[in-house]
């Protein structure tokens, strides 16, 4: 057996020596291509340099939006773009939407993280969810930083919300969202509760940043394994924050009292995840408050899946779609039953 | 943000610089301390070496005796121990048994890479699982490698269970184990199934080793920072196999076709888990072939918990608790819903 030069200081800081990771051996071939491509995102600026993030952006956006219109140009599925209480919202709508489907909605909320992959960009969001989801969706393009931060970008998740749940009973209606945009959804719901208005019949969290401090233990143990988020994002969370707490949980609903009440939700990531901690510390808070969820963890999976084609986003989606069907027509907001 | 000079080859394999990891932050102090203590278990020896492994039996055994024998002595708990059908089994009884649960039983099998943690050990095993489970306990004291490598172990649960199954009904029995414990809880699972016997209410897979090739990603991405489990353990495996395939579902149930049934799990594990893999690949395979099947993870435990003294610990026993009380008086196999 290997004789590892690891050492355990007093206060249990571990140093590791330098070393190769393969690619994990029991995913498909799709999945460990991915994990060798590197993502197009670079790092970003310190939170001071506003001019550096807007151009940064701008080149971030426009490096997606070719392959994303080409992408787009074959789905089946329908997108139009209208303003509901004032917020751009994108809605997909697939051509084959099933009879049982035309009363449900999805409100899917994009990632990101909170400066990215929005206008534009959202009409790709509304037809891929409308499809995954395979009802109506609701892409809402909330504004956000540098122009504006916290609480813009809730604001209008919130507003959006009270415009779809005009059109559809709120038991009919999942909110999601994918990293940033599953801090949103739970923020929503957080927003929801406290101004008692009507719940979503669940939320679906997708590798959801749910804690903006950055506390779980995987921005440690899986920075530069994961090959999309290869380390802390606490430039562009300060952005986001726009000096407000960090902790306050409409900004981080990792640290909200779900013993209040919150919806039934499903949880996604994976174990090369840098969010791994963000959704197992959310399941087992969720748990201890008694709320009703679903923890889903896929092997050697990085944040936000293996770009799409791959078995393992397959199987994510036939997750997503097994749970959704249990609570479409459930009244979603429940109190929690244990404290 | 750091510029970390992580590289990536051709074939996704990461080539990461040497680091320091800081003690989780969302964790108990309890919990933190517990991963700053070494593990007092060396590395095992090459397969080959069978009189150096007698000796490291010995004396791992021998160093958790006195302590064991201590704790033991102030649990509210009877133990005795009994012959079934040939194999020893300790029987742990909870002082105070519930009147609702005089007909249940846990069949708990015991870790230890199955080497250690047998013979008197296996005492403190009924004690633990009896007040773990809150019902009677039986704790079977396999026959284990160097000088009963497989079947033996897996022989021995088999004769033990049918033994217990005259006195129980099926449906009031729970199967669990952990780590090699849960290997055998598996194993054994699909041996009741392959023999069309009796299939358990439940199993309770803690920290489950299933997969003895060791495939999994986190033996990679967690070598060294999981403080229990600091890398593989294949040589001992092999001695375990005795010529045996690794790959063979009864000494890999990860491997094995679960659309033709298995019984509800739960799958515990932890961030820090060298088994992590382990785990949530079972947990897929499982949701897969439609088996009812709950995955739960904690921030930054390693293999088999805090130590036991930790409030995480105490929330991983009311995970128990909460799901044995759902499967209790349900007949326990049941076919795949997929294939």
């Amino acid at each position: 057996m290997p004789n590892d030069p690891v050492t355990v200081a007093a206060d249990g800081t571990v140093h590791l020596p330098a070393r190769s990771v393969p690619p994990p051996r029991g995913i498909s071939d799709t999945a460990r291509r991915y994990l060798a491509t590197p993502f197009p995102i670079a790092d970003w600026p310190p939170v001071s340099e506003v001019a550096a993030y807007r151009k940064q952006i701008a080149e971030v956006d426009a490096g997606f939006a070719a392959a994303r219109a080409q992408a787009l140009a074959s789905l089946p599925v329908e997108v139009a773009v209208q303003r509901m209480n004032g917020v751009p919202v994108y809605t997909g709508v697939p051509r084959r939407l099933a009879a049982g489907r035309r009363d449900q909605a999805v409100v899917f909320l994009h990632g990101g993280g909170m400066i990215v992959f929005g206008g534009e960009l959202v009409r790709g969001t509304a037809a891929e969810s409308a499809l995954q989801f395979e009802c109506r969706s609701y892409a809402v393009d909330y504004r956000m930083p540098p122009d504006h931060p916290y609480p813009a970008p809730v604001d209008d998740c919130v507003a959006a919300y009270r415009a779809i749940i005009e059109r559809h009973e709120p038991r009919n209606v999942i909110v999601a969202g994918s990293s940033a945009g599953g801090n949103l959804a739970a923020a929503l719901a957080l927003r929801l509760r406290d101004a008692g208005l009507p719940a979503p019949a669940a939320l679906v969290l997708l590798t959801p940043e749910v804690d903006l401090t950055e506390s779980g233990d995987t921005f440690q143990t899986m920075a530069g394994l994961d090959n999309v988020l290869k380390h802390s994002l606490m430039q562009v969370n300060l952005l986001y924050a726009g000096g407000h707490d960090l902790k306050d949980p409409y900004l981080s609903p990792l640290f909200a009292d779900f013993t209040r009440g919150f919806p039934p939700s499903l949880i996604q990531t994976g174990t090369r995840d840098l969010f791994l901690s963000n959704a197992v510390r959310l399941h087992r808070a969720l748990r201890r408050a008694g709320i009703e969820t679903e923890l889903h963890v896929w092997e050697g999976m990085p944040h936000g899946g293996f770009g799409g084609n791959a078995p393992e986003d397959t199987e994510v989606t036939a997750e997503i779609r097994q749970f959704v069907a249990k609570h479409w027509g459930r009244t979603g907001m429940s109190e929690g039953s244990r404290s």
